[in-house]
């Protein structure tokens, strides 16, 4: 005899239901509707219920955080009832509202063992000075340096001459009680001097807040996070599109951009501005403001730090593809034109290469891919692609000139992950019907990176395209037609778009795409030949940025963007770029680290890489020519294949 | 029997005459004028001739420097006639233009010993690099970090934002050989990475010059030495007086001026031009651009430096009397505004104290005052002045609020050593009837400050004056008189001068000059008390500064503004100040050294000192209330006395 239990809906019925009922069923029973647009495949978390009072028993999804399931959030279509349980149906806005947000706060467990007395760069002391006389004549600097090396084990100091023309005034108004604000610590001056950064009138209470900024200059997204450095809390973030998104959507057009006339100057401008932007954003959540932050480091692929230098991009692009610079040395945010404290020190990250930049560097120190036992994958798919695949002896890179066809670049309906974005699609195996979620719940305006991996997979496995990605025009549906760039696939009709016009994936579009995904791939296959590992050696990967947080793992399997691995395999870190300028910001360790990174990292050019243009080719397949590599995507096939009568 | 000599003047007759006879008897009796304005006492040096062919016989005088007298210089009422000899009688123009060349041209004894393989602190080096291809793939940076490091023994560099936007550019149009310019040193990087301060397309000659300047910002006078960093020769100068004169003649107003609205910024802006008007002037004469200079050093008193640097200065006026800085941090021509290589170092000299500067630690260091075995006194007369007493084991210092009456200032016909200014005075002790030169050997226009000091001594001696500054009137003179401002000498007549009026020194223009040269001799007592040093056990007197240099020695020991000791233990150094800063600017031992000299000066401040008040008062008379201190003086004026009717 099977116990039953109760299940309370807030705020709505209640049903008495046996272990093991699954809970979309339990609230059907009791009259309480709960959308599922995947159809209960547990991949779009629309279905997202919360247990207030008691215990829901869940599968595994990848939907979820772990701190998501402790909170005790759950997928209808993915649990069960075990236990009496109060269970709250979230509105559809705050669902999409947590979806949305979680998009720019991704969780930063990087920092959990922040030691600030062993790593805080910049400190404020507190002094109580005495007071000059006709016996005791040092000069007020002296005097504050003598201060300063009671509480500090220094004897060396540098100040600037803001420093110097306010000390005198600083010191007298407050009866020679002050704040020093000291760095003590920076990476071009292992041994050096401490520096003076400023000087405050009165003691500041402990508690007060110490910011730095950590910012991740992408080529479509820049990210800013704020830090305390008395603790390493990052208490305030912010992001925005790069503003030299209208002077062109990748590093190539923004190279030639550079070039022109004053094109360098105003694409400096463009992401200054931008970045003031975020830092007046982020500083008024926390009632700061940006002159109080002190230190900074910024990261971004290398074309971005030169563009934000103001150094000539131009070599990047041409043969044989070498920047001016790898590793700026330290600046002042005054020289730099960053509007934070003007003596505060900037840190620019080293990169590896043209097209293995600081970003990727970051993302190796945020990701402990320099400390892994095993040979781990790490990608970065933004705008580019680029790879490191590597474990705690050797790391090795390469950029895959993916293409930002996963931004949605280069195809026809394709848009960035904004508001409207089609950012998850399924295709019903039998009517070729397509249920979509968009990001921000609204209706569709176009498909985002994520969208079009969901789409390109759905319609594989569902028969509407084959292996090679010729649309099967032949299929008993209007969505597939000959349109004015030749066949597609109709996603939304112009009826339930925003602007009216149906969305569309073309079957140029799906060429694009298939290019990406293979350039990825063989760039991938190319490093772990160049080392002489097997494929199947390498058991983990490790996933940054903003967009592959987003990806469909299955899906992205099945189009052959991903091995084919156990998807606990698989690690999805957020903005690793942002997290490593954090690390590098707080740590001298990691500072030391993310050198030793930079300069370990061999870097494969691929341009000239017979091999690359061997595995591209091969690649160019949903999901490869070598279908033995993708075993579960061979058998779900085959599944597909038994199933449905029209295969 | 008597040898007699041939003596040829030439262009004029020859003469045959005894050994041992006076080169101005000689010249008499061979027809040829020379004249004599001190009556052939040495002092004036007006007698000069030189010995073409054979030698002359000469006593000492203080008027010729030690090459003078190797090239054959003499003075003619202080040389005989020893061998047949050919005499040439320059013209007076030339020897006026000897005098007046000499104040803008020490000798740098100094720098002999320089060795550049050693010191040299920026260094250009010729470099040809291996072009980057697919196979390598270092950055531009990167690649002459490598460069740089084959051919100097570092490893860490450091580069700034205008190189790295240049460098791409450089390295390709010039096929990869360029030439980068290092700094290897600066003091506030001990053991620092070095910098790369600028590259440049080609390779450079190698007697290609470098040049750094070295600049004394006086009160009054700025000074500026540019120096062939290779060889540390100086190539060439320039002086000019200091743009801020016109809002105040003393640091006292200046610091007043700038503590008012946009004083400070004035001020600064002032010097600066002074200081670019300087390096146009002296790159102008070697065909150099300012910007090609690449090192400086700037020294100058307390004040001085503060407002170069809009440092407020208001509290080293106040008690008690503390600068905001004596050694400010290493600085960037940029920052500070100075038109040089906008990246080129700029050091600013380390003080003592409020009113014992950089001026005067780069004057010790000059003078080598560390270094000597025996006491010696330094001295610094300018605007104010400064005392060091000292040898290798201490050094002890005081500045004497002597005031500007020595350069002109306060004294109704006091005027700046230019054109014009009588600089030397001799009076008749029978008919108390002047004679003078003045700079330029023009008409005059008024006293400058050894003017004073010779016309003070020649009216002491002559018994115009008593030793309390009396003047005596009723001397049978029209020479004294009473005018608008009380008791009066007339130095010079109307219908003598430039502007038509009398020029004459006052009751009151002796009283300000008394309490001038009592309080350097005072501090000088004091300092000497404070070490428990006798008086006469000081053996060595050097005299720094561009005042001091043609102070007459004798007239400076009657009016008791020296010590009196021999002749020979003074020694005149000219500008120690400019002197001391190129020796920083060329040396890291120089550099190590004045930074020592800084820091172990011990600094009496004497404004509230009752010894230096009571010496003060003793020193109030001529030459001092205790005549036992000046015993050559004593015996002058008991010669004077036996001999002069009317004493």
């Amino acid at each position: 005899m099977t116990t039953k239990h109760l299940v309370q809906f807030v705020n709505a019925g209640s049903v008495l239901v046996p272990t093991g009922t699954p809970v979309i069923t339990a609230a059907r029973l009791a009259g309480v509707e709960i959308s599922q647009p995947c159809g209960g495949q547990g991949r779009c978390g629309r279905c997202l219920v919360r247990a207030l009072d008691g215990r829901l028993q869940q599968r595994l999804t990848p939907r979820l955080l772990p701190s998501d399931i402790v909170a005790g959030y759950a997928l209808a279509c993915h649990s069960s009832i075990v236990e009496p349980v109060t269970i709250l149906v979230p509105p559809q806005q705050e669902i999409a509202q947590r979806l949305v947000t979680e998009r720019v706060a991704p969780e930063i467990s990087v920092l959990e063992h922040y030691d600030a007395s062993q790593c805080q760069p910049v400190r404020l002391f507190n002094l109580t000075l005495s007071p000059p006389s006709i016996d005791d004549q040092t000069d007020d600097w002296g005097r504050l340096q003598m201060g300063l090396s009671q509480v500090l084990d220094r004897d060396l100091f540098q100040v600037s001459l803001p420093v110097l023309r306010k000390l005198g005034n600083v010191l007298r108004q407050s009866a020679w009680r002050v704040t020093a604000l000291v760095e003590t610590d920076t990476w071009d001056r292992p041994s050096g001097p401490a520096r003076v950064v400023d000087v405050y009138p009165g003691h500041v209470a402990p508690d007060k807040m110490l910011l730095g900024a950590a910012i991740d200059i992408g080529t479509t997204t820049v990210t800013l996070w704020l830090v305390d450095l008395r603790c390493g809390r990052v208490v305030s973030q912010a992001a925005d599109y790069n503003g030299q998104i209208a002077r062109g959507e990748d590093v190539i057009s923004r190279i030639i951009y550079a070039s022109k006339g004053d094109g360098a100057r105003e694409l400096r401008a463009l992401v200054l501005n931008t970045i003031h932007g975020l830092l007046r954003t982020a500083c008024q959540a926390i009632s700061a403001q940006p002159a109080d932050i002190v230190k900074a480091t910024i990261t971004g692929n290398t074309t971005m730090m030169h563009l934000l230098l103001e150094i000539p991009p131009a070599s990047i692009r041409l043969e044989p593809f070498i920047p001016a610079v790898n590793h700026p040395s330290t600046l002042r945010a005054a020289e730099l034109g960053l509007d934070i404290h003007p003596d505060a020190t900037v840190d620019c990250l080293p990169g590896v290469a043209s097209y293995v930049g600081a970003d990727i560097t970051a993302g190796v120190l945020a990701a402990n891919l320099n400390r892994q036992d095993t040979v781990t994958l790490f990608m970065d798919i933004g705008t580019n692609g680029e790879l490191v695949l590597g474990n705690r002896e050797w790391l090795v890179s390469c950029a895959c000139s993916a293409g930002p066809a996963f931004e949605g670049a280069g195809v026809v309906c394709g848009m960035r992950a904004t508001q409207g974005a089609i950012e998850e699609v399924w295709i019903d195996g039998d009517s070729y019907e397509p249920t979509y979620r968009t990001i921000g719940g609204g209706a569709p305006r176009g498909l985002c990176g994520s969208g079009l991996i969901a789409l390109l997979a759905e319609l594989f496995v569902a028969g509407v395209i084959d292996k090679s990605g010729n649309i099967r025009l032949e299929l008993p549906t209007e969505r597939v037609r000959v349109g004015p760039h030749g066949p597609e696939y109709v996603v939304a009709w112009a009826s339930e778009t925003q602007h009216g016009c149906d969305i569309v994936l073309t079957h140029v579009d799906v060429d694009n795409l298939l290019r990406a995904k293979a350039a990825i791939y063989a760039g991938f296959t190319v490093l772990a030949e160049s080392v002489g590992v097997p494929l199947d050696a390498v058991q983990q990967v490790f996933i940054g940025g903003a967009f592959g947080k987003y990806i469909n793992l299955e899906k992205a399997i099945q189009i052959g963007l991903l091995p084919d691995l156990p998807l606990q395999s698989f690690r999805f870190l957020g903005n690793t770029s942002v997290q490593g300028a954090c690390l590098a910001l707080l740590d001298r360790a990691a500072r030391q680290s993310i050198k030793e990174i930079a300069s370990s990292i061999v870097y494969l050019e691929l341009s000239a890489n017979n091999a690359f243009y061997d595995a591209f080719t091969s690649a160019l397949f949903l999901p490869h020519t070598d279908l033995s590599r993708f075993p579960t995507v061979q058998a779900a096939m085959a599944e597909r294949t038994n199933h449905v009568h029209h295969w």
